[in-house]
């Protein structure tokens, strides 16, 4: 058996990782409010657009995260996690203007995060052990960092799909530009 | 020969073009005042840190874009464009505080956008032809669709960058997060 988190304990920081967390609604806001629904629905063909990535943060929010740290607290490896549907918002957030999403989102994002303070984690917590349902057992801190590479990781993706909305437009530029050599790698 | 820019300029739009320019300094403001030194000032081992490249966007403000811009309108294919210095940033702004470098570049960014709305192009100036020194032969609204992209692909980078700081902290999500499976696509 290997030493579940131990070494996933060297980088993470509580404080470092709601510092990321924290900013990701006003970085979305920034980018995308009053921003022409060209950009903002635009997709790669089957790809989610901006538009779908703001209704997945928000489902994230109100189902996932903070159900899960609580999972951990309260039940251990005890009981998985119940898995994440990463397809429901498509269908909750459709008809919702773009500026209600960024309000949604930005204010679950900081419930949650007021939720997560007053749990005064201390570092013991952090290696607390809990079970996903595919990837076995996970601590804490694998969790909240997860959190926060999950908002790297759809930043990512968004700056991806809204470029190849230019695809063709760059002209021979594209061969310097590396975002348009992404062909995306999706959790399968 | 093919006909340079026809295809290019479908998608192109010269106001959607600028809503994108307009929003990356706040964007990045949102992101990356404040964030503890560890997210800024990481980096994959021998790439660019997100201070490098706000550093690198400011340089492009500085000596790149509306004078590429400016030497197409005055000059045509007649003139290449001067090499766009990838590293010169490095040097200029390693000393200086990473809010300074935000504020500059949100200054800059501003004052180019009003330079670039002040020759109020119209559509035939959009297909109008420079020559770069690598690529041939590129329409104006190429450029501008690159100056675009350019601020995704930096985006694009630097959420895979800071994420690859929590790429032992996350465990065994690291399967499910397609930021850490991006090798990079940078240009040669």
């Amino acid at each position: 058996m290997h030493l579940v988190g131990m070494a996933s304990l060297t980088e993470f920081s509580l404080a470092e990782t709601i510092a990321v967390l924290n900013r990701t609604p006003a970085t979305l806001n920034a980018l995308l409010r009053g921003l022409p629904n060209v950009w903002v629905r635009c997709n790669e063909g089957n790809t989610w657009s901006a538009f779908d990535i703001l209704g997945h943060l928000i489902f994230g929010e109100r189902t996932d995260w903070m159900a899960r740290v609580r999972i951990i607290l309260e039940y251990g490896e005890m009981r998985p996690f119940d898995p994440f549907d990463r397809f429901a918002q498509l269908i909750e957030s459709q008809d919702k203007p773009l500026e209600r999403l960024l309000d949604d989102f930005a204010r679950l994002r900081r419930e949650n995060l007021a939720a997560l303070e007053a749990l005064n984690l201390q570092r013991e917590d952090l290696a607390r052990r809990g079970r996903h349902p595919a990837l076995g057992v996970v601590t804490l801190s694998e969790l909240l960092a997860t959190w926060a590479v999950h908002d790297l990781t759809h930043m990512h993706q968004l700056s991806r799909v809204m470029a190849n909305h230019y695809r063709d437009a760059v002209g021979p530029w594209s061969a310097y530009l590396g975002v348009l050599q992404c062909t995306g790698h999706s959790a399968p």
